[in-house]
């Protein structure tokens, strides 16, 4: 029973021997996601293929090939599936929250339900969750004593619709303080997050002792991602972040610059409410220090960030993982 | 490592030896998902509290414990857990197809989409497909060479979405052919039996050598199944099925008895295309043998099912699989 059981293990599909480097997997990566967007079933594949088009920065990969990176700087083939297992795990949940949105562009091209209707969007969003899930459910083989990446996915998914529900039972609710705020992205964008870095971890050869280590740090780096995110809708132009502007507002999705705008210029409420343009808008926001203040919020969970860094394994890691802080917190 | 692996496999959580009864196992499962229900975070509850009211007959539940039960008539907890996941898998779909369908009604009570809204019900039932993943993903304890009851899920609940897809693509298609039909069903309804024979089979002490027979015996429930749903919608009330009866055809959905009806009565296309009341369109489907025509099907699937079933296990077993099958046609 012993044996074959070892034997089981080792012969599990999944298991692989074969290393790439960090920029090799990077590219792998990529090229695997918009593979299974391009090649999935013809039936599905003319949204699959518009959303090939735009597969977007690729942060969470990047992310996550970082954590699972061993002392050469290298990771496995498992590490490139649950990469592009978290990136179509996202992009399920992009689709579905641009039905609740009413989003009308995504990464520089037409939302899917612009294009498709929304009840095939629906099924599309469910269908990509499935094949994210599916991919990860192949990464069989993990170190002992620790989960498999698949079996930490789902739980992480349940953090994120409720998330999603939260922000959505908030919609326009210009009362909305800072800490109901930080409970809404902790789910809907920190989770992901969480489980890009855990992810990582499960896949990389760091001792247990760091894994709520890396937890943590998948959450800030989702909380400074986000907040970066808030800022750029008032501060950006549409061309540059490929998406509109100013339409978190005008969706009703509060952020923390119009939060913290609120509570200093008691004016704003008023103004707001009897309808503003989307200029004033964004000058009442500035001119109340709303993006100062969401900047040194950003600047807060960076330093916390720099400090999780500070205690990984290798100087390479700790790099990219670096370049990424400041990828997430650029604006 | 040999022993290390071997240790950690034993203590994996999920293991147990506890055994139960079949019908302790049954009214288990159904209180299990009822609990996970009513108890789901207070965001979300309003919505799974509703659709605990009526959490239907759960032949899928008594399908995967009839299947997983040894010789001598016991299921370990994994299968309850396996039961309620593949439940609660089978309710975020119909969350999601009833949003799409616009369907007003489900078991009897108000769907969820029409007491909370479509953007909602898309999360809610994203949520429920997570949390049916979690609940599978904790049963890490399989035979030697088997897969894992949480990583054979994902694979089907694609082909649950692709069906779903391909009828959405032939809503109130009239030159739908019986074989693309039979397409549409194997994906939106049959793939999911399948994923409970499949999970059934894996938890169970059956031999490799009647894996396949056990999935394709969930394939031909699952078939039956659907064409007994597709007769009810013509022929019952709608207090016994709960649902509203002759509205396939009102969304568009295309069924058997109606496609038959169409290819035998050549001036029913016309007719149905002018405006035809319901009484009519039943009377239609009737006399022109529709109905019939679908319950010779139903027997052949039968006949082909009961011969798998003769090649199983127990005699137990083959009997509690023989009354779910006369379930499953019963109308």
């Amino acid at each position: 029973m012993i044996n074959k059981m070892t034997l089981a293990s080792i012969n599990e599909p999944g298991f692989s021997q074969e290393k790439l480097g960090y920029d090799e997997a990077v590219r792998l990566t990529e090229s695997e996601i918009k593979r299974l967007l391009r090649t999935a079933p013809p039936l599905i594949r003319p949204q699959t293929s518009h959303l090939a088009q735009a597969t977007g920065k690729g942060i969470r990969a990047r992310a996550l090939l970082a954590c699972a990176m061993d002392d050469t700087h290298h990771v496995s083939r498992d590490a490139v599936n649950a990469a592009a297992a978290i990136e179509l795990l996202h992009l399920a949940t992009l689709v579905h929250d641009d039905i609740i949105d009413d989003a009308d562009m995504r990464r520089g091209i037409d939302a899917l339900h612009v294009k498709f209707g929304s009840k095939l969007a629906v099924l599309c969003g469910d269908y990509l969750m499935c094949l994210a899930m599916d991919l990860a459910s192949q990464i069989t083989v993990s170190e002992i004593n620790r989960d498999k990446v698949g079996n930490v996915l789902p739980s992480y998914f349940k953090e994120i619709c409720l998330g999603e529900i939260r922000e959505l039972s908030h919609t326009g609710d210009l009362d909305l303080t800072e800490n109901e705020y930080f409970t809404i992205i902790s789910g809907k964008t920190a989770a992901l997050f969480q489980a890009t870095f855990h992810a990582g971890y499960l896949l990389s050869d760091e001792p247990v002792e760091v894994k709520e280590l890396y937890i943590e740090l998948g959450n800030r780096m989702g909380i400074i991602f986000q907040l970066t995110d808030d800022c750029l809708d008032f501060v950006s132009s549409r061309k540059t972040v490929k998406k509109p502007v100013l339409t978190d507002c005008s969706r009703g999705v509060m952020t923390l610059p119009l939060i913290y705008a609120l509570k200093t210029d008691k004016t704003l409420r008023k103004r707001l409410e009897g309808g503003l343009s989307e200029q004033d808008l964004k000058d009442a926001v500035l001119a109340a220090g709303g993006i100062e203040y969401t900047r040194s919020k950003i600047e807060e969970s960076r330093s916390k960030a720099e400090e999780l860094i500070a205690a990984l394994g290798s100087e390479n890691k700790r790099m990219i993982l670096g370049q990424l802080l400041d990828k997430a917190s650029a604006f």
